[in-house]
């Protein structure tokens, strides 16, 4: 059957397909007052620029394709967050802040969830160039209020932090491939295995590393993180920096959860998942990644989200049944094209009947008819369907 | 460097995606109030149901791909109108005229010529269910209106007939791939070669088929076709709808070219593509397609029109400078978040300040700046960069 679409792979009709184009409308008017520029990178770009920093994860989800005219490998982009950066760092070359913003399909080799789609319609927006906490509350207000706009509001906002992660990690003195291993069985909150990698790792950093999987909850978290936290002026100033933006998004659904290191591995400070009332899955996810410009030529401060549109729009209700079209006859008379233009002007959708198709405009979505009353034109309901 | 895109690849910085993104929404708003319903097929599908009935080119022109789920071969969309005579013959599967429009990208092995882009924006309509010359006259006037709105109005719409040739082929009695080579000599105007294929062919056919390549101009093209084609009902009713079209479309730059022959092979009937003022290459190429539904188990009467959104922008006047976006300061003042949420809505670019970054707005697009003038928030020119 040459109409079967492969699994994890939709069609959008028109009724899903209009609400896509409204909501994205709406979320890239909301960046573009707030100054987030729209950019458009390629669906396809070397392999090694597209995966470039952002860890084997985004590597192994990559579709890989030959380039007939270099012979070089290519893929189809799977995230298109690196290709930002990649903008910011080499293409705009700002000295100041620059606020992005893009949407876009990419493509995965496989479905990140058992109901993940393989195409996301990815949408987000990125701020280069401050390195200072404001950035990131900057970044989760915008979040907050694009999910707003979205009619799928965040209900809760886990905010976690790469870098406690990373120090306690330095401390142990770890290989990257350990490092990679603990970070797995942390996103696990597997703890079992995490006390038998850890049971030679000295204290206190092996109970500050255990005790990362049940420190989420509301910001009192971060008071008993520094209670079971080793003393250091680097973990001091990393909880200050959450504790900073606990105060100034007091406002918003915050929680923490410092285990939480999710992100292709291009993170590198905090990171957050945003998620709505009645699903497990994330609604958007983001966070700082400095480092990922540096394989661009120039490492700037980074902080950004991410979601995927078609995800949102399966979260809405069913729009309701709009106002139908109006049906206008088959003619060639100057005062009907008038009539018909006017009406399309002020938004209504006029369709012209073509010979020969009675009683099935209203399949086609019409409800009323142009019809001639006199020297005018009058809509009146469809007759005779 | 991997900053440095495979050749016909490029991206679009906030310009060019600014101008992109306001034509899409104009291109994508026109054919909604005219009932064209907007549809997003998928990126990615079984290379059998993109290439489907759409001939050799567009197979060389896929990229193909393994599904890691399946093991079958799947391919990146080369281009969206067999998907979208996909969803009209299988998904909306309606009894009367279905009208359907889209945009998005697809993909290129190669480029189509030495500057085309491997990723075009594809933006088209289609007209589904009526077999009858006004469903192309409704599609040409849309099409000249779409050019008409993107500002690259249509110098010259040639119209050729892929119905002509293939009578005339069927007199000749051509297997396929004779009927393909001559296809092929025709499009290229190659009469020396024609001259050599068709030695033995018996005349009046001979020289109809000889006459092809130089049947271009105005409407008189059509008296000087019907004095030149053998005597056959289905050669006059073919010139018929032409001259039909002709009357119906005499405001439209109309020319006629009956040896162009052009598209991905799925042609049936009239094929058209309109030129601007400027350039060699056509805008937007279209035509009628009624037997590509039947490899999805429905054939129906099909006319349509895409074109590539970027070679339009291209083409575009580089944009008038726009006003420049305002600086709001630094601040968590409730009266400056509530001026400047007034100053968003009614549509101005308002860019928060984040600290110590002086004397970079100007760079990031900003001209004004809120001051505070006694109790309230007043605009003025950027001081100071």
């Amino acid at each position: 059957m040459r109409w079967v679409l492969p699994d994890h792979i939709q069609d959008a009709l028109p009724s899903e397909a209009r609400q896509l184009e409204t909501l994205r409308r709406r979320l890239l008017d909301a960046f573009r007052v707030r100054g987030y520029q729209l950019v458009m990178p390629p669906l396809l770009e070397y392999l090694d620029s597209l995966t470039t920093g952002a860890g084997q994860d985004l590597t192994l989800r990559t579709f890989k394709l030959i380039d007939q005219l270099s012979g070089r490998s290519m893929g189809v982009r799977a995230d298109m967050t690196p290709q930002v950066t990649r903008i910011d760092a080499h293409l705009l070359n700002r000295q100041g802040v620059s606020r992005l913003c893009y949407c876009g399909s990419v493509l995965h080799t496989l479905p990140s969830t058992l109901t993940a789609t393989r195409e996301p319609l990815q949408l987000g927006a990125e701020l280069y160039g401050h390195a200072g906490i404001e950035a990131d509350v900057e970044i989760l207000r915008l979040l907050a209020e694009v999910l707003r706009l979205a009619e799928v509001p965040a209900s809760r906002i886990y905010i976690g932090h790469v870098g406690l992660f990373r120090v306690l990690a330095a401390r142990v003195g770890l290989v990257p491939e350990q490092e990679q291993e603990l970070f797995a069985l942390l996103q696990a909150k597997d703890v079992a295995a995490l006390r038998t990698v850890l049971a030679d790792v000295a204290e206190p950093v092996r109970s500050a590393l255990l005790a990362l999987p049940g420190l989420y909850g509301g910001a009192e978290v971060l008071d008993r993180a520094a209670a079971c936290f080793p003393q250091d002026a680097e973990i001091d100033a990393l909880l200050g920096e959450l504790r900073k933006l606990a105060g100034s998004l007091a406002d918003l659904p915050i929680n923490f959860d410092l285990s939480d290191l999710r992100g292709y591995n291009y993170h590198s400070g905090i990171v957050f998942a945003a998620y709505g009332a009645e699903s497990p899955a994330a609604l958007a996810l983001g966070g700082r990644y400095d480092r990922v410009g540096e394989a661009f030529g120039r490492a700037r401060p980074a902080t950004g989200f991410s979601l995927d549109l078609r995800e949102l729009v399966w979260r809405l209700p069913s729009p309701a049944p709009s106002a139908g079209s109006v049906l206008a006859p088959y003619s060639d008379s100057t005062d009907l094209a008038t009539e018909v233009a006017a009406l399309r002007a002020r938004g209504e959708i006029v369709v012209s009947a073509l010979p020969g198709h009675e009683n099935t405009w209203n399949e086609a979505g019409c409800d009323r008819q142009l019809v001639r009353r006199g020297d005018r034109w009058a809509i009146v309901p469809l007759q005779g369907e």
